[in-house]
């Protein structure tokens, strides 16, 4: 049995303090909302996300005091949106995660005014070796975890222990976890599906179709490989299940936020306008902007990315821009 | 303005005979049902598929007349269904095709008995070299071209110039055609794609989820990667539109034969009540048979299309050969 403190309130750390707590592990579970730890705490359901989970009271300790939840952990688990995370890291002392086992990112951002992966951010913030953390990636919808359909995760870390380590707290009837050692990679990918998806969106939104949309995956797949052999070059197969197949889920998703942001800027609502519709933020909306940022750099072709920022951030058309795209995509 | 030889009287056969005769050729059009030729000639509509579609009668000649459709002809398109098309193509004589420009195969299965590619059987039985044959790959919905949504085609084929030739006279407003080289590598892939698309009818039936499904479809990817190099070894990128493209339009869609087929597999149908009530074959049954038999000389690992040959050949429960898959899967 191991001590786990779970960052996050929303439906993916529900899904994994599920898996961890029924695996006989203990969840340390940091939400920021008071009355969703007092109905946990009360009924066992979490309110908002999964409601239908009952979550074992010897195991689950639903708390809103961050250093408490992570004091004794021996591993660190990040699930809150990548928006929100360098402000609750901050909260901690510069040494709290020193004597962990690990911190692992479920995060599919980037630490959004500063263009880092979250990883990256936890490293420095917290002194720590490069050994210290990891990575969840999915193909995996929360929401079938929690139907305990089966389910694959890969953990991403340089040390191989680490990854095989939290792989053994992971695997169930339900799930599948098995190792890898590219960080970086998985992580950037896990940013830049939510871009593809986004995109999907605003042509599906333009009355695009799914010809369109399989050649703009695959289109996404070479785009996403260039983009990392010149951002963290080392050898990596795509096809995999946690760079493809997690592309995939979120891409042919039809309750992906991203996809549902993105068909609605594609009908003509502006960012704003489908922000507050929707009320909530689609990751992929600050995924363009870190991309594309760092992308000025390394200046590597990205077709893709290009036409989702002209559109989110220099007010082109997307009609005009999805035109331009089609052109370059094959 | 060419003149185009169409075999075939499905949907893909009637997609492509508008786009060839929108684009201003000459399409000598062979359908087997009189029926439906009389319907033609009278109204200008397949009465059968995409019967939206208004044809020119101007340029396109519709004919149960196969010898005649032929003869004149600069180019030969095959779309009839593989099952069918050897005793169609022996009606013809063997010189009939030696000063065509080119044949090129749409259809995406083998010759059933044989076990060879549509165009390996074209070659051999004509004395083609070649140069001469090419293939037409997806990722292609025929209803979507219909509605003359955005698509992409590839032209596969030894010879270059036949490739550029053709996409030539595919290219429109809504078609882009691009050529490659590789015709076996996408040949094969096309058959390979009715496989992975019936197991995730079958898993679906079986109440398999969309996480299952992205790794599924990963592993198809490096599942025929490894087939083509055994089979058909070059460089290949297995990204590109004609390889992932066609292989996610085939399942994803909620309308593929063969993902319809497989559900009804996994739900418990035996192979006959599912072809009956379908009252249509699906391809991926017989490209089952034919890539399982090609493969015991190649002994190439293929998880997928062992699951998938025991259910429908060897009458292995869907549930039990599942379940041995997803341990094999990753």
């Amino acid at each position: 049995m191991e001590k786990i403190a779970m960052l996050g309130g929303g439906s993916w750390a529900t899904a994994l303090t599920k898996i961890l707590s029924e695996n006989g592990n203990r969840v340390d579970w940091w939400l920021r909302a008071k009355d969703d730890v007092q109905h946990l705490l009360r009924t066992g359901h979490n309110p908002r996300y999964l409601s239908s989970i009952l979550f074992d009271r010897q195991l689950v300790f639903p708390t809103t005091d961050l250093s408490d939840a992570v004091a004794e952990a021996d591993w660190l688990v990040l699930a809150v949106p990548a928006a929100f995370v360098q402000p609750v890291l901050d909260k901690l002392g510069r040494d709290a995660l020193r004597h962990k086992a690990g911190v692992v990112s479920a995060i599919k951002g980037m630490i959004p005014t500063r263009n880092v992966l979250v990883t990256d951010y936890v490293q420095e913030r917290f002194r720590l070796p490069a050994a210290k953390l990891g990575v969840i990636a999915g193909p995996c919808h929360a929401e079938e975890v929690a139907l305990e359909k089966q389910s694959y995760l890969t953990i991403g870390s340089p040390e191989a222990g680490l990854a095989r380590g939290f792989c053994e707290l992971l695997r169930c009837r339900y799930v599948q976890a098995h190792p890898a050692q590219d960080l970086d990679g998985i992580e950037y990918c896990a940013v830049m599906k939510n871009i593809i998806a986004l995109t999907g969106g605003i042509a599906h939104g333009l009355g695009y179709g799914d010809n369109f949309l399989a050649v703009l995956v695959s289109n996404a797949v070479q785009e996403i490989g260039r983009f990392l052999r010149a951002i963290s070059p080392q050898p990596r197969d795509l096809s995999a299940s946690a760079y493809l197949g997690d592309l995939l889920v979120t891409a042919y998703s039809q309750f992906s936020r991203n996809r549902t942001f993105g068909s609605m800027i594609g009908r003509g609502y502006s960012v704003k306008s489908a922000q507050l519709e929707m009320n909530m933020v689609a990751e992929g909306y600050y995924a363009v902007k870190s991309i594309h940022e760092l992308n000025r750099q390394l200046k590597v072709n990205m077709p893709i990315t290009t036409a989702a920022y002209n559109i989110l951030y220099e007010r082109i058309a997307p009609a005009v821009e999805l035109e331009i795209l089609k052109e370059k995509l094959r």
